[in-house]
């Protein structure tokens, strides 16, 4: 697919074909897209849990304020991240800024392989860290970032989000 | 160009062509892309300085801990975030997570799109904040978060950068 086009036809979807699997190459795909993100001094404070376990995914729904499409989704990946891999070299700039700034990217990438793969997901960010990390057993070095519910989407997609004009969110300096 | 295509060509570029300028309408394009990135709730926090003049540019590449490249880039994309567009709607979670991941996300539909377009680009992080947003002259409420040189590549393209193997940074709950 075209970047242009995957850019476009991006959006949230939150309802998923449950007669369609996602086969595992498909998403280690999406996952080598994610790893492609640009990573300070290359620290690459990643980690990426693949979830197909349903009592896993319906821990992690009530960990998202009970939002049940995500049990629903075949896989879900959660994007956590190491904010003392960035620490070790960067110290607290790697600690507060960067581990997030790299990881939301490997996510931004993830979103877009899964457009380009003629999938749909979604950037869930509204959830209880504590609660997902105890439905992961992560490491407590380890937080948990977004939630990305992976499947074939549902139904025809609906048009992309408004956004404000560029003019509202720009400035030039010339 | 093809989606993959631009995702495994991204790579930081530091050494940009002099004689070649980036057109207004290709630095569009390029914000345009970044704004389609997702954003929680659609509160947008991010905010784009455009810089072309050479007085600021160099303001910046000195904010950077004299990264003198900076000043030799044709135009500097800054990203800035303000954490109370994100918090007017999720509080402290916004305030101090969602601004910095929307701006990410934002920031690296930016450096595909300039891929996609043939330039060459690369995410600085390494800066000082209080003297890039005096530059800027940027209203208190935004943080610059990353300053993005933009240019037509001086050189043949490195090979990317090596990642850790998949199953380093991957766990799957099956």
């Amino acid at each position: 697919m075209d970047f242009w086009q995957a850019l476009e036809a991006r959006r949230s979807v939150r309802a998923f074909d449950r007669e369609r699997d996602v086969p595992p190459g498909m998403v280690t795909r999406l996952l080598e897209a994610a790893i492609r993100a640009p990573s300070a001094g290359n620290c690459q404070p990643w980690q990426f849990y693949i979830v197909r376990n349903q009592e896993t995914k319906r821990a992690l729904a009530q960990a998202a304020l009970n939002q049940s499409f995500l049990s629903e989704a075949p896989v879900l990946v959660v994007a956590c991240a190491d904010p003392e891999r960035s620490a070790s070299r960067y110290g607290d700039r790697g600690r507060h800024l960067y581990y997030l700034q790299d990881t939301a990217a490997a996510t931004e990438n993830l979103l877009l392989a899964a457009v380009a793969s003629g999938l749909g997901a979604c950037w869930v960010g509204a959830f209880d860290e504590e609660a997902a990390a105890r439905a992961l057993e992560l490491d407590s070095r380890l937080r948990p970032v977004a939630i990305i519910p992976i499947g074939y989407p549902a139904e025809r997609s609906s048009s992309s989000t408004d956004r404000l004009p560029l003019d509202a969110v720009t400035k030039t300096i010339a």
